[in-house]
C-alpha cells in the first residue's frame, strides 16, 4: 500500500485489529491509546507507540481513529493534533459519532488545512479481524480517494456516500438503528409466540428458513434463542449510546420515529436493570422479564 | 392426491389461487364464497359452486377455508356446516385469525366430531399461485396428517407446530408482526438517513448488500424505495387488522410489546390518513409525512 | 321518588351502595346478582332478592345495572330479560363498557320496545355511598327524563350528553383515560425528580400547592407518595380493562393516541408483574421498578 | 429590599418583567441582553444598560439570569463574568436548563468563589408581571438565603429544594413534563370523545366541573377547546426544548418514561409540521390532524 506510515488512534476491540492488519501489510503504524498499556502491548517491528495523538502524525500524513464516543473524538482533535497533521493531512474518522459533531469537527479541521473523512465501520471485532467489515465513506473527494485503498485493504467493501462528512455518520446510525430494532423485534416476537406454546427456536426457524434467511436474523436470532449474550461482541451500553445518538439525530432532523423511541426505551430499561455489560442482543432478557418470565 | 373431493370456502386473492391449484391436480373442488359471483366465475370441469358452506362439504370429508377475519370464519362455522361435515370431518383453517377465536372454534368443532386444523399461510397471492407459500400447521395429529399432503401439494413447505390449534395462528401473527415492523423500521431508517443527505436507494443498498440480503428486506425495501405501493399485494387495512390481532394477543398473554404498539400506532395513523387501500408497505408514506415531507 | 319499584342488577362495590341508597329512599328494590349470596345479604324491608334478571323487572318498568364488563352486560340482556321489561321499559346501564357494545345493545333493546339509557358513573365506591358520584347520561330523551330524578337522588350531578347511547360510554372511557394518564404521569415525574434528589413528597407539593390543586392530583398523588395502594378502591386490573376499552375505541375511531398506548402499556407491564390486585394508582410501583428502584 | 444594585441578564418575555419589577421596587438594575436594543428599551431612572454580562455585575454582588437554553447560560458565564462577580458573588439562575449543565456551571462558579443558585420559575409572562409566579430554589444555603427576599419580592412563593443545584432544575423539568403531558392528554381525550359525538367543550366541562377543577386544566383546557393557540404565552418550540431536556435527564438518570417519550414524540411531530410558533397547547392541532380531522 501507498503510505509508508499511518497513525492509528484508539485501540479498543475494533481499532486494535485494524492496527495489526495495517502492520501485517507492511505499513509502519504509529499507535496511541488513552490508556498507554494497550498501545505498548502492540509494539512490534511495524508498530510504534507514542504518548499523544500529535506525536503519532506527520505533517500532511494520514491518521485513522476509532474511538468510543463524540467526547473521545473531540478530545483527540486538539489544536496540537490538527496543527501536527497540518495542510494536506487527512483524518479518517471511523468512530460512530453524531453527524453534527462530525460537521463541527470537519470545520475545525478545515481551519488547519486538514480534511476530515468520515469512515464509520459496519461490522464487529470478529469481522474486523477477518477484514470482512464494510466502511461507509464520505468527505472531500480527493481525501476520500486517498482513504479508499487503505479502507479496501482493511475491509471487504467501501460504500461511497458523497462529500458531506455527516452523511456516512448518519447512515451508520440509521444502520445501527435497524439492527437494534431487528434484535428487539425478534425478542418481542419470540416472547409473544412462546406464550401461545410456540418454542422460540421454532419461531426463529420460521423466520430464517423463509424470508429472513440473512446473516443478521440468523446470527442475532441464534444468540437470542440460545440466550448467548454474556460474552459481548458489542456491548448493550454501546447499543444504548447508539440509540441515543439516533434519537438525537431524529430530534435535530425532526423525524418522528415511534419505533425508534420504543427500541431506545427498551435499551434504557435494560440499562436501568443493570444489563449494560451484556451483548446488545441481551436486550431480549428485559423483554422476557417484562412478560413476567423468570430467568 | 388422495381425497377425490374437497370443499373450498372463501375465494379472495389467496383462496382463489388455491382452489384453482387443487382443481389443476385433479381434485373435485366444491367452492363457496359469500359473494356468489366469485364462486361461479371459477366453475369448470373440476370446480363446482354451491350456495352455502354446508352444501360444499361431505360427511367426514375435508373443508379448506381462507377468509378475511375472525367474524367471517365464525359465520362459516355454523351449526349446519359442522353437522354436515360431521364425525371424522376435518376443517383446515387457513385464515389469519385470533388464537383465542381458534380455540373457541376448535371446541365447537369437537362438539360435532369435527377436527379443527390450523393452517395459516405465509405468503402473498403471487406466492400462492406459484405454490411457493408456506403453511404453519397445528391441531389434532391424525387430522394434521390428513392435511399434510394437501398442504404440500399447494405450497412449498409445512411447519409443524404441535397439537394446539392456537399455536399456528399465534406463530402466524408473530410472523406478520415481524414483517410490519421490518417495513416500518426501513421507513424510519430511510427518512432519518435522507434528512442527512443519504438517498433512500443507497440506504437500502447498504442493508441488502450486507447483512440484510434476504427476500423480505429486498422485496419490501424495493417497494418502499420506489414508492411502489398503489397496487396492493397485501392491503394496508389488512396490516392494521393483523397488528390489531397482535395487540389483542399481547393483551391477553400479558406480553408488553412497546415496538409492537409503535408499529400498530403507525398503521393506525396511516388508516386515519386514508391510506387503507395501499399496499401495507405504503405505511412508509405516513412516516415520511410525519417527517414533514410532501408527497 | 316516583317509581315504586326498581330492579337493580349487579351488586359489586358500586351497585351494592346504590341499591341500598334507593332502598333508603323508600323504593322497593328488587336485586339480582350472579353470585346469589351477595343479593341475599342485602335483603331487608325495601330490598327483595330474585334468581334471574327477568324476575327482577316489571313490564314497562325500570332496571338499573352496574356490571363488571361488556360480557356481563350482554349476559344480563337476554331475550327473556328484554321481553319481561317490555314496551315502555327502560334499562339504565351504569357499567363502563364499549360504546360499540352499547350501540348493539341499544338496537337489541329497541326490538323489544325497551329503551337503553347509558348512565356510567364518575366516582368510586366511597363517593357512591355518600351520593357524591356523577352520572354521564345519553339515550332516548323521554327515557333520559325518566332516569334523571333517579340519578339525581343517587348522585350529585348528571351530565346530559345527547341522544346517542354511545356518547356517555365514550365520555366515560375518555375520562378514565385521563385518570390513568394522570396517575402514570405523576409516577414518572416523581421517579425522574427523585433521581435528582427531589423527594416525591416535595414534588407532589409543588404540583398541588400550585396549578394542580384539585382532588384528582391531591388524592391519587397522595396515594402514590404514601405507596398506599394495597387496599384498592379501584383495582389495577379494572384500570387495565378500561385502558383496553380505550384502545379498542381508538382503534375503531382511528384516533392515534401515543400517550394512551404508553399508559396502556404501563398497565400491561404492571399486570404481567402480578400487580392486578393493587389499586390502579399502584401502577406507580412498576414505574419505579423500571427505574431500577427496589421496593 | 437589601441589595442596592442587581445585575439582570436576559430580557426575554420573562426577564423583562422581572427587571421592571425590581426597578419598581427601587433597586438599581443593570441589564444586559444579547440583542442590545432590548436592554436599551428598558433604560429609565432605575435601569441602566450595559454591553456585556461582566459590566453588569459588581464584585461580591448579585446577578440574576433568565435565558433561553443551556448554551445561552454557558455563554453568559464566561471567565470574565465569573471573575467580575468574584468571591462572595451569587448568580441566581432562573433559566430552564439541564441539571447536568447546572452542576457543571456550579463547579465552574466555585472556582471563582461565586455561588451558583438554581431558581427556575414556575409561571408564564403574565404571572411574572403580576408577581404571582413561583420559584424553585436550590444551592448553597447562605446564598439561597440571600436570594430568598429577592425571589419573594418578585413572585408569590419560593419552594426550597435543598443544597444541590441540580435539584431545582430537575424539579422544574419534571414539572414542565407534567404540563406538556396534561396538554397532550386533554388533546387525546377530546379527539377520542369527539369521534363518538361528545363535544370537546362538554368533555372539558366534565373534567373541570369535577375532579380537575384547577387552573392547569381550566386554563390550558380552555385554550385547547377554543383553539386559542396562535398567540403564544409559551411557544411550542420551547415545549419541545423542555421535553428534550426531560428526555436527556431521563437518559442519564436511567428512568424509562414511556409516557414522557410519547409526549416528546407528539411535540416533535408538531415541530415537523411547522407548528413551532404556536403556543405549546397548540400541540392539540397535531393530535387532531393525526385523527384525520381537517383544520
Amino acid at each position: 500500500m501507498d503510505p509508508q506510515q499511518i497513525a492509528y488512534l484508539g485501540l479498543g476491540m475494533m481499532g486494535r485489529e485494524m492496527a495489526l492488519n495495517l502492520a501485517e501489510d507492511g505499513v509502519l503504524v504509529v499507535v496511541w491509546n488513552r490508556t498507554p498499556a494497550k498501545a505498548e502491548a502492540l509494539v512490534c517491528e511495524n508498530i510504534r507507540a507514542v504518548a499523544s495523538p500529535q506525536e503519532a502524525v506527520t505533517s500532511g500524513g494520514i491518521a485513522l481513529s476509532c474511538l468510543a464516543n463524540d467526547e473521545a473524538v473531540e478530545a483527540v482533535c486538539s489544536d496540537d493534533f490538527l496543527q501536527a497533521l497540518g495542510p494536506g493531512g487527512v483524518h479518517i474518522s471511523m468512530s460512530t459519532i453524531s453527524p453534527t459533531t462530525a460537521e463541527k469537527l470537519s470545520r475545525r479541521h478545515a481551519g488547519y488545512g486538514v480534511d476530515y473523512v468520515a469512515a464509520p465501520v459496519l461490522g464487529r471485532p470478529d469481522f474486523v479481524k477477518a477484514r470482512s467489515q464494510r466502511f461507509l465513506l464520505s468527505g472531500p473527494p480527493a481525501s476520500c480517494e486517498r482513504a479508499q485503498p487503505i479502507l479496501e485493504s482493511l475491509g471487504s467493501q467501501v460504500f461511497p456516500l458523497g462529500e458531506e462528512p455527516r452523511a456516512a455518520h448518519a447512515a451508520k446510525l440509521a444502520f445501527n438503528y435497524t439492527i437494534a430494532t431487528s434484535i428487539t423485534l425478534m425478542s418481542e416476537a419470540f416472547a409473544l409466540a412462546e406464550k401461545s406454546g410456540v418454542d422460540r427456536k421454532v419461531m426463529h426457524s420460521l423466520m430464517v428458513d423463509t424470508v429472513y434467511n440473512c446473516p443478521l436474523f440468523q446470527g442475532y436470532g441464534q444468540q437470542i434463542v440460545d440466550d448467548n449474550v454474556d460474552d459481548p461482541l458489542f456491548k448493550l451500553s454501546l447499543g444504548y449510546k447508539d440509540m441515543s445518538l439516533v434519537a438525537d439525530l431524529a430530534r435535530e432532523s425532526l423525524v418522528p420515529m415511534p419505533v425508534g423511541l420504543a427500541v431506545y426505551e427498551t435499551y434504557q430499561r435494560a440499562m436501568a436493570a443493570g444489563m449494560q455489560g451484556l451483548d446488545w442482543s441481551g436486550v431480549n432478557r428485559i423483554v422476557r422479564q417484562g412478560a413476567g418470565e423468570k430467568e
